[in-house]
């Protein structure tokens, strides 16, 4: 029994991982095999022969102009999957298909629907417009987790860790100690929650970018859509600072930090990070410091991450944890996600 | 459940990997400790000490003339299997022996008998009688495969495979595309493929080693006698060369490809290969380019066997490959490996 | 089902091990997070974050003052495990709090009670008083076994197999030779067996240490309290050297070497060993010898048990060994071991 949600878009990829090669990305225990054809859109197929399961991301396979060429006995596939020549015989068989993905790229990802095709509604993607906008600056990447997606989410869902985990980085003793508001809309599929530091330390990862000095005001106000889009609102500004009424707020800096948070395998995750600002767009020294020091933060979240999936799986079965006030926002995270299994459950038993 | 067939012949080494010394190898989940005697005979017994299953083969256990001594505790054991000292006290418990296995040394090989020793009946075990005969030179080796021996067994039945996998070594285009012919003796149980190619481009394998130039007649006749013996006859002749009425050949050169394929363990094989040759018969050069080419082609198909096993790891229980012209040989493969898979089983629970 | 005896004591570590910094260990399959208070005492509670499962001995968790504080989110803890802080809120839930051990510590080991605290009975916990007192001089080390505990308890039960696995260090002919006397204790819990060796070849072990030349008189009597402690009382001696009937025994050197056989998981034990003499109290080359011979006698007996236990886990189910006279205390100590496990089964199944 899977826990992780099926008829849903997940991140593959950065578009910019992708070229005229075969790359190869597992999704929800699904191996897929991308690549961008000479017109520049990117195909998603099954990564294995139909066949001998030979993956088709593996040498000697091969791309010949648009067609992916087998490595072992040479089936060959359009970027639709349908196969178009098989050693031996000039009969091709109408079974001989890879399964083809529904796919969108946007917003410098590349997004896959896992599950029943005919579900792939577009529209319901979420979106991050400022990781692609001329008005901001985003640095990026990835890491892969040795752990169930859903400690990750637990993970982002819950920043009071800032101040342990992230000591030196972005942890400051202000955030552990604020209290949150959680507000979950079940309508539109969103959890967020906020917490409003009026008066805080500035940890070295603003203090660096933005050149602030003293004391700030510090909002994180987290937007995360279930399964796979995070979104962390950051707002820095002087202490004292206020948004105008028309909603312009010149004194301070803006920083989107964006998660997709997507299953390898159900014990296995991709990281996606990047982090989006709204100053100090040219300068590549604020980009570079930017890029190091979050990548530092991911590497803390993935050791620690790594260890619990090792604690879990040697733990009595029925251990029971501890939640107290700052877990409201992953406890409907939570119950979000085990909607979302259950239905993707349900329709796979029935059809 | 277990798909390795039993009460059958496999190899389990080479006569020349043996000597007066301790050496093991496990056979279908069976490890086997091997030695020759003074005598000249090749010994099988059991690798586990009757008493607390420490392997024979592990020092300090030790040969001492004819007899195993265990290096845990020192029992001791004679050529047949029977323990022959005990420590602490004089007499021997009756039921203190090790299985031994049947055994058989002949065409360079070993063969063990895998299974009810009263079924073993040495004159079913197939013949490869080139590998030691004075009109044949003959370069092998044996590479392990972290993959199922069926995946083997599928692998040597389609040769098709050889024009992708093998590409500058044995394929040439003609090998995927000429159509194969297939014959089942179900009674001698034998698998029959054969692929005569009168017009087709020298492979460097055999372009080097015949020293041929231009195209090339090259027949490739599989004989394959379920589970343990593969043979292809491969026939390389000037294009429009004839077998003659009284059966010579003289334009045409021989090479003996004989693979034996043992399961070593329900996900891994031992894939011993074997290259013999009825030309060039003294000259080093052509031994040394065949071991080497034969050995790189292996660990070609070692490499892309291993790959398969890990995609069936992961993959969903009921996948469903395709299977068209090319496979006709390997299906038929699969049906006698089945049939014989179930009568062992069938045995095991009566017996 | 496990073969873990619960409620019962178990060797956790040397007291030497634990100084003002978190360290931990896994006793049974359950980790513990020890450190010794400023007062000096050792405190024992399990090494997980009631919160999220943090792992408390996981940098960036730290120790200050007398309290630990969970690395991920902050939880902090007492001594006695009761949480005092939890981040973001005031009020502590009720039942944050950590498993505490009950814990002894003794003879220079920490003990600790795994299973009801309730019956956690410290006068039962078996004696070795001269690992720490003033007429022994010891050395002592521990090695991690890849291997069921019950391997090592086999192993240490019968000592013939010093003859052959530790033939140059401690074994020499007439151990395994020599039969041995078994005796069991049932009411307190005791298995005995003697092997006394009037006229015997001196192993290196002893002629280094003692200084003696030419044959001994070897005394070893076991004396194992299941499941974690186990003594062999040595005696060397002159060959026809007597106890005097008031006791005493000049003539004799006197090794007492201790075990302690404390299971970490279902398939790894700790080896806890250590060796304490009445002789050459103040030679250090001789503490030096002796600490190098003895670690090197049980990392053979290490690497002998991990070859079992990867024996085992490939053997086919039901498989059955061969016992003889040499197994009488090994055969007694299972019964023992397993009526423990079944107890403890019991009760788990009922509370």
């Amino acid at each position: 029994m899977t826990s992780i949600p099926r008829d849903q878009w997940y991140v593959a990829a950065y578009g910019a991982e992708i070229g005229q090669e075969l790359f190869s990305r597992t999704v929800c225990g699904e191996p897929i095999l991308f690549w961008r054809t000479r017109g520049g859109q990117v195909t998603a197929v099954a990564d294995r022969c139909v066949h001998r399961r030979f993956p088709l991301s593996q040498a000697p396979s091969r791309l010949v102009d648009d067609q992916v060429v087998c490595g072992y006995h040479g089936f060959t596939y359009g970027t639709d999957g349908k196969c178009v020549s098989v050693p031996g015989q000039s009969r091709i068989p109408r079974t001989a298909r890879l399964r083809s993905y529904p796919l969108v790229e946007q917003d410098s990802f590349v997004w896959v629907f896992i599950g029943d095709p005919a579900k792939a509604d577009s529209s319901r993607i979420p979106r991050a417009p400022y990781l692609d906008s001329p008005g901001y600056t985003t640095v990026a990447g990835m890491e892969p987790l040795k752990a169930r997606f859903s400690l990750l989410v637990d993970n982002l869902l819950d920043l009071s860790h800032e101040t342990y985990l992230h000591g030196r980085y972005i942890g400051t003793p202000e955030v552990a100690a604020t209290p949150i508001t959680t507000e979950v809309d079940e309508e539109a599929g969103i959890v967020y929650v906020s917490r409003h530091m009026d008066d805080a330390e500035c940890p070295p990862f603003y203090a660096e970018s933005t050149g602030l000095q003293g004391r700030i005001s510090r909002w994180q106000d987290i937007e995360y859509t279930p399964p796979c889009l995070y979104k962390l609102h950051s707002r820095i500004a002087p202490v004292g600072s206020v948004v105008r009424p028309d909603g312009t707020d010149p004194d301070a800096f803006h920083v989107e930090v964006v998660y997709a948070i997507t299953p390898e395998t159900e014990h296995s995750t991709h990281d996606f990070w990047a982090v989006a600002r709204d100053f100090a767009l040219d300068d590549e020294e604020v980009s570079k410091f930017l890029a190091e020091n979050n990548r530092t933060v991911v590497l803390q979240d993935v050791e620690a991450l790594d260890v619990l999936e090792r604690v879990i799986a040697t733990e009595p079965e029925g251990y029971q944890e501890l939640s107290v006030n700052i877990d409201t926002g992953g406890l409907a995270a939570r119950r979000m996600l085990q909607r979302m299994a259950g239905a993707g459950r349900t329709h796979a038993g029935t059809s």
